[in-house]
């Protein structure tokens, strides 16, 4: 049960969304920009999901890690198995050397932004990362810390039907984050 | 020495900033309405700065746990020692026990969002907080854990002269987050 009286139906940062649409607004701004907006990174939609689904993960933020991670199966062509396995353990994955690398600065920064080292940003660079890249892993990561926070913190409810989260994951990829929240079930 | 290539003369989260304007505009939307709205949330702004200090200081940051710490002193009507004793050891502090119990709750959200108790909860409603104030500390604690590890994650410059901070924390005090950032020196 949330610790807060939030409206029903809505599962996650939905319902936070719902109760708090003032701070909703810069909330959904920011991770459109950071994850959809084509012209905002040279990172892809699907690469910047999968460093929030990682990100969640490490944070073990059930609704953030299961929804991100359906939102970058879809921006994936569909490549459920990837996501897994990025998720399962990122230096198996068929993934390029320098999402590894951007892979093991959010790990860090999940920890704390001191426990990114000279040599994590030297090897992202040698594996071809731009000085722009290596910022945005780092605000995503970050930005995760937040968003994982604040859904958890309020013990927001995190749905068990595997369907849920992928109808979520459909619109998110095709939509974006700008467009109104997905009505689960009014009563849950 | 920053991680990536960032403009010259600005401290701390500044001059990311500048370097990525795109995300500054979310990201100072959200701090704006965090912080400084006064319709925006029934804690005042200078509560509201406690907890982004607090919160900070909890994160080690230096950067902003003393630029925060300076808007919250003039936030509070220059009481630089009551925000001292906040960061230092907040339940000996002149604050109230509602305040006191949602700076426990921001301190289990600097821990991770799972950490929040229903106890922490009960005893912040006890103590007279409403579900929008707890709310509010929640996603305060959250928002300062993705600050935080956005300005540390690059290894941003954090001045060591107390002025600029202060200068920092008068400007954002009487202007709010939406105006441009302070230039400090060109040369630093």
């Amino acid at each position: 049960m949330p610790h807060i009286n939030l409206p029903e139906g809505y599962p996650g940062i939905r319902s936070l969304f719902m109760y708090s649409p003032v701070t909703a607004l810069p909330l959904n701004n920011l991770v459109q920009t950071l994850l959809h907006d084509k012209e905002t990174s040279t990172l892809t939609p699907g690469e910047r999901e999968l460093i929030a689904t990682y990100t969640s993960s490490l944070n073990e933020c059930k609704y953030c890690a299961t929804t991100h991670g359906a939102i970058a199966k879809y921006q994936l062509n569909g490549n459920q198995a990837l996501v897994k396995n990025v998720v399962d353990d990122f230096e198996s994955a068929d993934i390029s050397a320098k999402m590894k690398a951007l892979l093991k600065i959010a790990a860090k920064v999940q920890k704390s932004g001191k426990a990114v080292t000279a040599a994590d940003i030297e090897l992202a660079k040698e594996e071809g990362a731009t000085d722009k890249e290596i910022h945005d892993a780092v605000l995503i990561a970050a930005a995760f810390c937040m968003f994982n926070r604040y859904v958890d913190g309020l013990a927001t409810w995190a749905p068990d039907d595997a369907s849920v989260y992928d109808a979520i994951g459909k619109q998110r990829a095709t939509e974006g984050y700008m467009t109104k929240p997905f009505i689960v079930n009014q009563n849950p």
